[in-house]
């Protein structure tokens, strides 16, 4: 049938069929480059990229040829994870099955809010959060949503935390609320009366943006130090959390909110969940563990009994799916020990929600503080069967050996020094070379000549780290890549950090 | 290069040779399928899906087969908006050049969080985003984001404006600075202190639900009644603000946001923005404009300046392109006009952003209050290309004069009648049949009697929605949609209602 739209000047089946192959074999080819030793991107500086890439938006539409071409300008403008040589972050080339998860999604586009839009989806989503918190030790009453990153997890998890522990008064009040709850309830004052969300100071930044975006302020967050290996002083935590309880007019606040990470940014550590479960408890905070990083490790009996011990005892749980386990961006989700949590900020919209009771809410946009949603679990859900929970644990516990491995390496060079690192180790490696060309560059100095230098070259993309003893590249070890990748690098940043320095002469 | 995880047993390029076309054919037979009759969703009920779809997570692996098959099984399971009929939602099929773009966007896996990262879709994001601010008038400091879904971009722009508006004190403190500055300077007391937005009673609920993630409360959003076209009262606006602001003691605290809807959620109404910008010039306020399903009307130069008149007056504006543009979810943006204003929430993260300049900040996680996101505005950019801009225009024309139609064969037929409307009429109508089976319901009953019959049936998707008048069937009318399908569902409408009622005989 006829479409009185431009945007539709053709069955769309047909359009696809003609193009979907033709982008198919855009990406193949670029997938293949990027296997076969192309740079990890095109350019080392931003002026370059800005330029070379020549961007428009038409007043007249394009064919089909100037599409694909308009793909490609994009493609080779990128940074191409498939050379496994992008190292730079805590992702990297997605597995193959989230390739074909994008596509259905694309192809359905079907926003994840009721279920009536979305019957399939939803399925897949209850699925993959059942499964999660069976192995994280939740009990039967837990639940979960995904969200479009580990930070909007984050501040979900505070905004949930917050309704959760003050109710109708936050609700209605908002902080207001909650400040007379503080007063009336629990004989706050002044300062006192406001609440404090506790983290370490190794935890990543989203957990100040969500205070910010929840509108308790910077402030609010009170970093408790971590010791030398990039964990929480649970002495510290236990410290803060007895004197700002005991003292109802506490300048930091009163305490409600405790976030561990499972795999910190930079040094990839672990906080000790018992210990600070315990504290939880005891202080009426609620536990939230930021295992955005780490909590992949849930899949691996072993590290499952020893990192990530005590998760059953947290509120609330963030992971994603895009960084360990390689499913395409975006896929996080924020699980719950207590479904009833996730629905008290639910607010009624009589246009959407034909169904609004609480109990089993399979409208899932009752669950976010948002309405649409993409169905990114459907990419997990493909990538778990086409892996199985076996093979997901084996892809953890080799990185890890991977990691291991590569740190002896480090450790036995002598041109090669270590910063500081997680214990146990995870899948980051601080280090440095001692000192760059006999000297010209040490410490700090000498990790930012190899970052400079491997900028220039675009072999390698590897991110520097600060950290307390300074600066450091930071590796990450993706179990994906190949170990052979890491073993040229170290080739190369040695080379580079031992080689006479080349002056251009004048 | 072999990889240690059995994630990556083989060639990633292989993989994807051999399992994408095999998904690209399994996609199109479906939008085939859809587009040569099938039924718009395979079940009727909840209860049906549940029972007929089993999903599982396994312990081993599976091989292509299988996989292929989970894949099919999901398509199976789900709503075909290639069908063209369904006309549930303000979305519809996707742009066949999106569906180009989540491939694109799948194979890179980039973070548009650093430019670094992601240097070819930073650079699209920011021509999009340039683009769309000239549409609407915004000046050269202008400046956007995309973000995941019109409820995210509503809500980042809540924030903004709290940061801009309080600055320093709100940063650090949250709504107790604000409190503070509102006290402090403004001579605000009691429940007067406190922050309000105002927005239209026929708004969408993301507002309330900004105003509960922001920490304000649902208590600080005040509804400002609308008019029978749904339009927000401004004689009421008007009165309100003065109101709030001479009472330093107002019980609805201090008016700081204005939220004016183009394009709303039941009747497509949109708020009259020149005296609505006048009033918060006047008192102050920041105005935003939830554009999300209005806003592409920036396209046609005739409703430009009718409809979307008074843009360029607001501080921000959200608009939708998976809604109206056929752009596949998500992708929506906030735009701002000032672009100082998005970066005064950034935090810095030294182990992220390597160059925290605000000037110009290419690394866009600094200008949300998230870390991490997809590069959703390459689909925007893929269909603009495709299509052109005079002809995204001619598309929401083509839209509107459908609903013109549509309304007056509505009105001229004597079992039908009309529903509130919006006045000029966009893409909405509301309507009903006066009865059904000559008299066995009426009025909201008859709507919801369509709605039932049309559920189990499954030919079209159409929901209801309550009005001031009652519940009513909400036609959406998306301007791909061929005007033929239109025609159908109103022929089968008025038989449905006019039909001899047939009991089943016991």
């Amino acid at each position: 049938m006829a479409s009185a739209s431009p945007l539709h000047a053709e069955a769309s089946s047909e359009e696809y069929a003609r193009l979907a192959p033709e982008v198919y074999a855009l990406i193949q080819a670029w997938m293949r480059a990027g296997e076969e030793g192309a740079p990890v991107a095109p350019y080392a500086t931003q002026d370059e990229y800005r330029r070379h890439l020549r961007l428009r938006l038409p007043d007249e539409g394009e064919d089909d040829a100037a599409l694909l071409a308009a793909m490609r300008e994009v493609l080779e403008h990128s940074v191409n994870p498939w050379t496994d040589r992008f190292l730079a972050k805590l992702y990297a080339a997605p597995t193959v099955a989230s390739l074909c998860g994008d596509m259905l999604l694309s192809a359905m586009n079907a926003s994840v809010h009721v279920f009536s839009a979305s019957p399939a989806l939803t399925m897949v989503e209850e699925e993959c959060v059942r499964a999660f918190c069976g192995l994280f030790g939740f009990g039967d009453g837990a639940d979960g949503v995904t969200m479009p990153g580990g930070a909007a997890s984050n501040t979900l998890a505070v905004q949930t935390a917050l309704c959760w522990a003050f109710g109708g008064a936050y609700r209605r009040d908002g902080v207001f609320g909650l400040v007379q709850t503080l007063t009336e309830q629990y004989g706050r004052t002044g300062r006192g009366a406001r609440p404090a969300l506790l983290t370490g100071a190794d935890s990543h930044f989203s957990v100040d943006r969500a205070a910010l975006a929840a509108g308790l302020g910077t402030d609010a967050v009170v970093h408790v130090e971590s010791d030398a290996q990039g964990r929480m002083c649970v002495d510290a935590l236990a410290r803060m959390l007895e004197e700002m309880t005991r003292d109802p007019a506490h300048p930091r606040g009163m305490p409600f909110f405790v976030n561990a990470t499972s795999g910190s940014t930079v040094l990839g550590a672990f906080d000790e969940l018992p210990e600070i479960a315990a504290l939880c408890a005891q202080y009426g905070c609620w536990l939230h563990v930021d295992a955005s990083w780490g909590g992949a490790a849930v899949f691996s009996p072993r590290l499952r009994g020893t990192l990530l011990r005590g998760t059953e005892r947290a509120q609330s749980i963030t992971l994603n799916p895009h960084k360990l386990l390689n499913v395409s961006h975006q896929c996080s989700f924020l699980l719950v020990q207590d479904a009833r949590a996730l629905t008290e900020h639910a607010i009624h919209a009589g246009y959407l929600f034909h169904d609004p009771t609480t109990a089993h809410v399979a409208d899932r946009a009752m669950k976010t503080l948002g309405c649409g949603r993409r169905g990114e679990a459907l990419k997990l859900y493909l990538t778990w069967r086409r892996v199985g929970t076996r093979a997901l644990g084996e892809h953890i516990d080799a990185g890890v050996r991977l990691a291991e491995r590569l740190l002896a390496r480090i450790r036995a060079h002598p041109a090669l020094e270590v910063g500081p690192l997680a214990e146990p180790l995870f899948l980051q490696i601080c280090f440095r070379p001692r000192a760059m060309h006999a000297g010209a560059a040490r410490g700090s100095g000498a990790a930012h000549a190899i970052y400079a230098a491997l900028q220039r070259e675009r072999r390698f993309a590897v991110d520097f780290a600060p950290t307390r003893d300074g600066d450091y590249l930071r590796l990450v070890v993706h179990p994906r890549t190949p170990p052979a990748v890491y073993d040229a690098l170290l080739d190369h940043i040695t080379a580079l950090a031992t080689a006479e320095k080349t002056t251009p002469s004048c």
